[in-house]
């Protein structure tokens, strides 16, 4: 008998021998259904492999990643044998899972696979699926390795059995098929019952352009067929909604060759997009006592020594600027704290007057390689919506449940109400990793979590996820396609403060070292709007969009009318523009709805006589005919409504 | 007799070895008393040279810049005569005159002259000047130049006499005084009636810090006592209201040595009054149909090659900025125009959707020597409100109408009523120096003159001083002091669209070139807010500062009066604050002062009972006990008329 621990701490006792399958059967038998990967002792096994000594187990299901893993995994077996059975003198190389799927790499030799020819090899992997072929691994030796492929003539596999130990070399058969493989596959193919081949590409040999060209084929997979619909439709909508894409269609930024990838030129309606929420922000701000401040984009080398950034990052940057005699050198700005500190510096200060909080739109340059860059969510110049406040130690928890408020006050205006928090604790079994005394510390963290819990955030504790200067608090948001991104961040700091020789003077008449927080609810302006953009799909909070109403005259026998529509709309600071040119209405109504245009007013013959408008929304509902009063009033309700005005 | 042309082209026939005070005497008595000095045939002579040919003449009076200069080198003379007198070992050297006076370089020995010593030396020039003695040249050779000098023992004179050639040597004696001098004197030193000696500093012999350690003595002369009055009252005045003094004091902006020299740091007072320009600026230009657009502070490299500005600027400019691998250049950005450009290459232009007016407060970074910058003045990163018009040729006429009434509007609103407008055309004689065919560089040059016109500018005309892409206006403001400062430009360029490839679709559906206008009312803000602080000494139109009202509270038994008496102000939106420190009136009241706030409401018993409120103006005038409702008022209507809103 050997002792099965399992992951609440239960302990098992099982004969020696038995399976992970076994484990999960002795559990339940519903478990045991659901069951499709396993890891004992840290490592994956298979959930057939037979366990001989004590140890750990954990039992995964499709709702786990290990799960989905070994499933796509699995998948990506089915598939070569698929392709194996279709293209016989193919030779496969290697085929992992990856994020939402898998992929093999073959060598077609003189054949090749087009689209036209997914729908066979999906016909063929679901014709293997449904035999609920059992996958099984077998150690081999690395000659028997060896033979197998030197006799099918597949110069890669044995490539890569020649970089394999012998006595670690592991082949897994299901059906009439055998791979090389390190293992961690579902129990048998039956688990598999919607495949669906995505894409082909080309792909070097081991990445490396002077070896031979692949073919690889992507392909994805679900336990149920209802699942994978669910997939292709979200991944529909995540290409209409692509940040890229609806930002050229809403002419809200672009990109030139001439200027450089990765920095962003804003074109007149992204611009005011953007002045529209860093207005929202400066107001909130405002009201919670925040100083705007401006500061240069580039510094001194030295400016960076001193924060300790050059240091670290310097090699990797954006290189230093050089004068063309003083011998002078200078760096783009890649954060704007070191400025902010000696903006702080630029006087005394007594307790008295902190905390001093300095916010400033700051736009910042960090080098990224070519090939990471992405639309607005992967640049080398963005604005921050940064701030730092300069504190006393009393002060903090104070300031950091404001901070709290204002992220939420932040979020819920722009219509993220799914989110998590993070807190990112110290290590306490590694002080020497964090600067700081501990009084502070202990304080900071408490800061945190008292603000965390009082104003009932939804959160996790990291434990040693602390920056070296400090611990913060980290906001994840789902979009409406249930994607997870990284927005708002509050950290705490320590380090700068005392670099920067940051004081003030306390009621006992002693400089102290004040604490400084950094904070940026939105990130970065082009991120946030990338995201923004993705999760509403354009269709932004009414408050928000650049225009609220279009007003599109049948003829031009009623711009008299449509202009004193307008004038009625801007008295009550409703934003409106008149479609008066020659086209159809059909064709205006097409552009108004491509622009997004949350309310379009159309304006006839009738609606002149009776002094009236109709009235129809974004997406096709007619609201029929109103006066403009009432119009003005229900929209002025809905602005009321999606952007609450800041409160302390 | 020879022939004389006089500045209006007039010829008059005078006889030989007739001087140019003969000449001022034969137009009038009143011009020969005023007249101080001349140039003949483009030479400056003395008014006592005899004229012996043929040629033109001009005389001037203390009026013309070339009258003082003759003036203030004339005193120097007499300021030599007055030290030698006075120091009878010191050596003199060079004394030339200066922007408002004159020095003299002088070798003192084991001697010093200090400020107590001013007014002695002032007292001597005075009684030397009360002797009307007469300015006389005569002619020497070296040979007798160089004895007197080494008969002295005053070896830098014998130095400069050494570097002059046989012939050309003059000395200039009055009373009993001579000097080594080229010419350009008043007839007698009784002209000079007021004489001030300003500092003394050291000096280096011919600025060779190698070389011996001489003493310059300062001074400058006026023709009447008055003149010299006014004058020192204005240098006091411009100490008093230099803006790096006052940003200092009303804490508007600070410069790190660690960011670096010449880059700003804006503190919140004077982010904010940044802001509150930029926000009036920006709202004058939707009304005029611009459009806000943002780009980033960097570009590659071959952007500016493109646009020619790397070739023309580049190695005198920051140097560019390499990516650790993939051999990229980038340059810190020293203009938007080729950005805006870009963004205008964005997509395809029909002449029907032209102008389009592309505006951003775009910080952009020149490199100066670190010798060359001062305060905001001269900077290394500014920003400029700038904005690129482009049109079609037939637009330019009505473009530019409008961006000159912009410009009046902004003059207007900031209290600069004084100012002078320069055209600058270019040189019909030398066509190849100009980019742009004739017929477009007519139209812009008319449109230029016809809107300067049609505006009733006060404007002179330049030409060949347009920029070889196009002609330009330029204004020239005087600040209080009676200072001239370039503010606000507009030009037309031809240049960038024809570099960038810019089009736009023609009615006749072919492609054509826009027209470029580059224009920018402030300038740049850091300048712009540095005149604006000189001009307005810190107490700028009630509309722009920071802010408008403090309420003073006697003791804090007030505080929720003073509360109720803020919050009707807000509601008003006039900009208050409440100073309930526990300090004395006195002391809030000078801290008031100091800060220039244009109103100060105190609050004590009195004015609770009553419900009203004292104000006092800044500067002390008393207005009295009123109620709330009456000073919101009154303030609100004194906000209306410095700040008109800008109407098309």
């Amino acid at each position: 008998m050997i002792k099965i621990t399992l992951p609440d701490g239960n302990v098992k006792e099982i004969e020696s021998g038995a399976t992970p399958m076994d484990v999960a059967r002795s559990i339940s038998e519903g478990l045991a259904r659901n069951v499709i990967s396993a890891k004992f002792n840290g490592t994956t096994v298979e959930t057939s492999t037979p366990l001989t000594e004590d140890g750990s187990i954990t039992l995964f299901t499709w709702n786990d990643d290990e799960g989905k893993t070994a499933f796509r995994h699995s998948s990506s077996h089915v598939l070569a044998q698929a392709i194996l059975e279709l293209y016989p003198r193919a030779k496969l190389t290697i085929g992992p899972a990856i994020e939402n799927g898998f992929y093999y790499d073959v060598d077609l030799g003189d054949q090749t696979i087009s689209d036209k020819d997914f729908k066979k090899i999906e016909d063929k992997m679901l014709e293997i699926a449904r035999g609920k072929h059992d996958f099984k691994m077998r150690a081999v030796t690395k000659q028997e390795a060896l033979d197998k492929y030197k006799a099918e003539g597949n110069e890669y596999k044995v490539e890569l059995i020649e970089n394999l130990e012998d006595g670690t070399i592991t082949f897994c058969d299901h059906d009439t098929f055998t791979d090389l493989c390190r293992g961690g596959h579902i129990p048998n193919t039956g688990i598999i019952k919607a495949v669906k081949v995505m894409s082909v590409a080309g792909a070097y040999w081991r990445g490396d352009e002077n070896k031979p060209q692949l073919t690889r084929v992507y392909g994805t997979s679900f336990p149920k067929q209802k699942d994978l619909k669910e997939y292709l439709e979200l991944l529909e909508e995540a290409k209409k909604r692509d940040h890229r894409k609806l930002g050229k269609e809403l002419e809200l930024f672009t990109f030139s060759p001439r200027v450089g990838q990765g920095l962003p030129l804003w074109l007149p309606k992204g611009a005011a997009l953007r002045e529209r929420l860093e207005n929202f922000l400066k107001d909130a701000q405002k009201k919670q006592g925040y100083e705007m401040v401006i500061s240069p984009h580039i510094g001194q080398k030295e400016l960076y020594e001193t924060s300790g950034h050059y240091a670290k990052y310097g090699a990797d940057s954006f290189q230093p600027i050089h004068t063309p005699n003083e011998g002078e050198e200078f760096l783009l700005k890649p954060m704007n704290c070191p400025h902010h500190c000696e903006i702080y510096n630029a006087r005394p200060w007594s307790y008295r007057e902190l905390p001093k909080r300095y916010a400033e739109f700051g736009t910042v340059y960090r080098y990224e390689q070519s090939g990471e860059l992405h639309g607005l969510t992967r640049v080398r110049g963005f604005t921050q919506d940064d701030a730092h406040l300069f504190c006393t130690p009393d002060q903090l928890d104070e300031e950091f449940v404001k901070v709290i408020d204002l992220v939420l006050y932040v979020f819920g205006s722009l219509g993220f109400e799914n989110f998590t928090a993070q807190v990112s604790l110290r290590d306490p079994e590694t002080p020497e990793k964090y600067i700081g005394d501990d009084e502070n510390w202990v304080k900071a963290e408490n800061a945190i979590l008292n603000a965390a819990k009082a104003k009932g955030l939804n959160y996790v504790i990291e434990t040693g996820e602390a920056a070296f200067y400090g611990p913060k608090l980290d906001f994840m948001v789902k979009d409406a396609l249930g994607r997870s991104w990284q927005l708002g961040t509050i950290q705490v700091d320590y380090n700068l403060p005392e670099r920067f020789d940051l004081t003030y003077k306390g009621s006992d008449n002693e400089l102290h070292r004040p604490v400084m927080i950094h904070r940026a609810p939105f990130g970065s302006m082009e991120r946030f709007i990338a995201i923004l953009l993705e999760h509403t799909g354009g269709n932004f909070p009414l408050w928000l969009m650049p225009q609220q109403v279009t007003i599109l005259t049948l003829s031009e026998k009623y711009e008299n009318y449509a202009q004193k529509v307008l004038n009625l709309m801007e008295n009550d600071e409703i934003r409106a523009l008149i479609d008066d040119r020659g086209e159809t209405m059909g064709k205006k109504i097409r552009e108004a709805e491509m622009q997004k245009v949350p309310y379009m007013i159309i304006i006839g013959e009738q609606e002149e006589e009776n002094g009236t408008i109709s009235v129809r929304k974004h997406g096709g509902e007619d609201l029929g005919s109103m006066t403009v009063d009432a119009f003005a009033k229900a929209i002025s309700e809905e602005i009321a409504t999606t952007m609450k005005s800041f409160e302390e």
